[in-house]
């Protein structure tokens, strides 16, 4: 009989459409509001089926200051991990500026990032740093926050953060 | 009657298909000749309705030397003004590089910058440099000069060039 | 008669489909292995007919050590034909990637490089170093290796190499 076929229920339903959503708040994560252009620009634009994402900054969540320093080995200089913790926050950015953009965060895939360090001349571990962009944005989109990638070094950064990252996204929707 | 209906004169056509070049002659700007690769590519390479530029310089036109120096507080260093100036003329050149490679400009939206600026470990205003092309490009192209774009720091230029700045473009024809 | 008329032979045909194969045998290249991406990400994603490659490093086949150091006039430093060496080793991971993701790298367009060349803060012929990169794709793609470029400097990279390239392709399959 028809009834016995077994119907997605709204739960079910649920689940299949917010994963990313619902990862997001299982891992507890802050997202800062979406950030402000840092100059005449806008953070977000589209292109057929993809976009194009603006250098982000790691500013935290609750408006806090930027996490700013240059990474390397040198005295009052930040730690890779430090390094990598900015990056996470760039990651907290990207996600903010995509949910605001995006209707269905589960309809976004990541294609491709730049991240530049900020960091000292013998500094040789950007790659380190940028993971923690890389590893989060997999963590939350799973198989579709794979992405080719870039970490470089730099000598200086916009308002002296530690970190910055772009991002080339596809949206299936 | 027919006859009252209004229609398009040749002046009001010409205006709605030559908006970007009707602006650029208006805002009386003077655009260098189509720049000269300095190495083996290209300067615009289009895949299907988008189009990737390389890495613009600062070149005035007429011929004159590069926009040369490093932007920072130091002595002898240039300002961020003049830092602005040298990421207007990149615009300048980017223009340049549309204009001999798209039949109509009106056609062409600017999708998306990145802008690197030769500065001093200590700069921390890249935004404020590279506005000078986003602005130029925003005031040509209008809505469709919007971009995404990512400014960053660099010790070192070809040429010792100021700044340096690469482009994305969707192209409608 | 339709007898006289000239038919492709099996011979015309291979070398109609395999002429970048042809070109890197005849070249006497020597590909590394495909290289192992240096974080959490993949060194190369396709979206649609369009894919981007990670950054690649000057690693040489058979798995020697990475070209590493800093291009400039300083003691101890690089020669600019040194990096350009190191730009060709670019190259060729950038080929090994590609030809372990393509099924025929006739299919394939080089579109767009970003050269970032570990350098002194006075050094200026990063696209002479980069050349290295884009020469020998322009000999082994020939009008197909035809790209927009822009060549940076910076004042670090990862694990201290000489010389990074990322590049987005077209592919046509």
């Amino acid at each position: 009989m028809l009834s016995t076929i077994k119907k997605p229920t709204l739960i079910t339903f649920a689940k299949r459409c917010v994963h990313v959503e619902a990862r997001i708040a299982q891992m507890g994560l802050d997202l800062p509001a979406p950030p402000t252009p840092k100059g005449t620009y806008r953070n977000f634009v589209r292109v057929g089926n993809m976009a194009f994402l603006a250098g982000h900054l790691p500013q935290p969540a609750g408006g806090g200051p930027m996490v700013t320093g240059k990474v390397g080995p040198g005295p009052g200089q930040m730690t890779t991990e430090e390094g990598n913790k900015a990056a996470e926050y760039c990651a907290l950015n990207i996600l903010s500026t995509l949910k605001s953009n995006v209707s269905n965060l589960d309809n976004v895939r990541i294609v491709k990032l730049v991240g530049f360090v900020n960091c000292a001349d013998e500094f040789t571990a950007q790659p380190s740093v940028i993971n923690g962009c890389s590893d989060l944005l997999g963590k939350v989109f799973e198989e579709k926050g794979i992405h080719a990638r870039s970490a470089v070094g730099t000598n200086a950064l916009p308002l002296g953060v530690a970190v910055e990252i772009e991002a080339i996204v596809e949206i299936d929707e």
